[in-house]
Parts: structure tokens; C-alpha cells; sequence
């Protein structure tokens, strides 16, 4: 129904996560109305992006060296390391001042199934390297700061098994599970309840 | 809190229209995930966009060809004119087979203010052009099928009153109210659409 060329974009626009026909259509055409500018200046951005871009070598983490800033941060705590499902968890975790420590970004979660070409596909082998007990920078603790749904709770559990296997003297823990400030007890879910309960302060 | 080359793709995807920061982040992170292919895939399509895209200087539409394939093809009736917002809204009621005339599009809507700026951003001169007595393709009748929200109502209300100043023979219709009032063309069903184009006033 369109030239090539806008099917073209629009199909490469789909491959985004939750972008459908209608939303890489609504982008497609807003970037033929904004004209010439826009478009160089996006292309201009992918050009550099993959270009200046480097994965960290030790937390995985997105930045423009490799080990990224916070892992090259003297000031970060090496032994403590929080486990994150993506690099947008970070931000959010920094903002709240309350972690002194280095990242894993997992780039992903596990499926119920487990198999080893997920386990593989994620940073799990490179986690594991990291905290085995002869490992170049020692880690004391680690963090598992992943989603508290069934794809996240599910690799939590599968990394504390092989944490431990890896380095029986690690520390392992999770995110305390509480009520979110302004919530109301009579709409939390019992899981949440029952812990906020038992982690009473 | 991420480098510049993540921090600028995030910027100029927040241009994209319903694109916040969260979802330009997504975007950002899963080309970055997807990795070399993926992106220049993109790039190239970005590149080829504006040198392969071609404004119609008949009826407004992006196509590889100016006049487009719709303005050129001798079966369609060049007497009738579609009035639409925007070129996403052409396959729609393409799909309904129930208009064999030619399109134009306005690339948006009027505020209620009805400013001279907003009217020159608009392809609305340029369709008076064609509505005009003396125009090269005579035009016999322009269906108004803008969204049936406010700003397509104030549109279509001033379209009328211009449309029949410029050229007081011409017949001007609107598509029948049996779209829901609120609704946007691009997502009605094609019985509901084909039935308003039948029945258009």
C-alpha cells in the first residue's frame, strides 16, 4: 500500500518491543513530515551509537568505555555487586543513594524451562565467573534486583542455586518485599502483605 | 547517567510522537541489545527515506513518485477528492473499496484559534488550488473524512466555508455519521467506513 521505501521503514520500526503496523506507521510518517533535519539527525545518532558504544567487560552495562565509569570508579564498593535485569534498572537504583556498589546487567530474564541456551544467552556464565572465589576483583555480596514476577523470581531463584554452588561464602539477597510508599493495606496482594509483615522495622 | 552517544538516541527519539523517555530508552537499549545488524539495517532505511520519498504535488501523499501512483492512475476518478489528515488514513478506507476518486491530504488539523500560521502549515491552499474554478484537473465534489473529534470538526467546519467561497458549484460532503463521534478513520472497521463513504451528506 506504501512505496518501498516507507514499507521498508516501518518494518524495521516493528522489530521494536510493543511497536505494531499502527505505531511504525504513526513514526514513519512523522519523520517524513518533520523533514530532512530530523531524519539526518537520527541517522547521524545510530551512526555513532553502535560506533562509541561498548559493552562493560565486567557488569555488562552499556557505556563509552569499557570497564564503564562505575566499575572504573574507585569509589564504588567492588566486593558488593547488584544483579540488574536491564541497563534502565540502573538509573532508577542510582537515584535512590541508598547503593554504593558495582552492576551485573543480566540482559534478560529466564524462562520457567531453564534451558541452557537461555542460561547461556544471558550474562548468568559471566555472573558466575565474577563470583567465583578466585576471581580477579573479589565479591562479597551480590544483590538479585530483578522484577518480582514469575520470569524474574524464577531466575532469582535459579542464581542463588548456582551462586552458592560457585562460591559457598558469598552473601546472597534479594529486595526487601514491603508495601510502596503511599499504598494502601487494604488493596496490597497477601504475598506482599505477608512479607511487609514479617519484615516489620 | 548514560553516555552521550545512548543519551542523544534517547533525545531524538523523544521526538517520536506518544514517546517518552521510558519507551525512548526501550528503543535505545534493544538496538543496542540487537546489535550491528539490526541498526545499520535501519540506518539504510533512514538514509534511502528522504532520497527515495517524494512529496505528490497533486494531493499531498508520500510516494516514490510525484504525481503519486493514486494521482496518476486513469481509473481513478480525478473529480472526486478525499480530504484526509494524514497518509495512514489512505489504506483504510483504500481496504473499504468503496471510493474510486483520488486523495489529498492535509497533514493535520486546525486548532480552534484558526491562525493564518496554522492554516499555511496545512495543505489547505494548496487544496483550495484544486477546488478552484480555473484549476488544471477540474474537481467536481471534495468528501471531507477527517477524524470526528474536535479539532477535525473545526477543520471540516472551515474547509466548508472556504471550499465554497473559492468555488460555489462544487459539492461538499462529509462520511455519514455512522462512525462513533470521538473515533479516529484509521481505526474504524470496514463495514462502518465503506457504509459512511456510501452514505456520505
Amino acid at each position: 500500500m506504501y512505496s518501498p521505501a516507507i514499507d521498508n521503514l516501518i518494518r524495521a520500526l516493528k522489530k521494536l518491543p510493543s511497536v505494531g503496523q499502527r505505531t511504525a506507521e504513526r513514526f514513519a510518517f512523522h519523520w517524513l513530515g518533520a523533514g530532512k533535519k530530523e531524519v539526518n539527525e537520527l541517522r547521524d545518532v545510530l551512526n555513532t551509537l553502535l560506533e562509541k558504544t561498548k559493552s562493560c567487560e565486567i557488569c555488562w552495562n552499556f557505556d563509552d568505555t569499557s570497564p564503564c565509569h562505575t566499575c572504573q570508579n574507585p569509589r564504588r564498593d567492588q566486593t558488593q555487586v547488584c544483579v540488574v535485569e536491564s541497563p534502565e534498572d540502573i538509573p532508577v537504583i542510582e537515584k535512590t543513594a541508598a547503593f554504593s556498589g558495582t552492576y551485573h546487567v543480566l540482559r534478560g530474564t529466564l524462562n520457567a524451562d531453564l534451558s541452557e541456551i537461555e542460561i547461556q544467552k544471558l550474562k548468568i556464565p559471566e555472573l558466575l565467573k565474577r563470583a567465583s572465589p578466585t576471581a580477579k576483583l573479589p565479591v562479597q555480596e551480590i544483590i538479585l534486583a530483578l522484577n518480582l514476577n514469575l520470569a524474574g523470581e524464577t531466575t532469582m531463584l535459579f542464581l542463588e542455586q548456582e551462586l552458592k554452588k560457585t562460591n559457598p561464602q558469598l552473601k546472597v539477597s534479594r529486595l526487601a518485599r514491603g508495601l510502596p510508599l503511599g499504598s494502601d493495606v487494604r488493596y496490597a496482594d497477601e504475598m506482599t502483605l505477608g512479607s511487609a509483615i514479617r519484615n516489620r522495622k
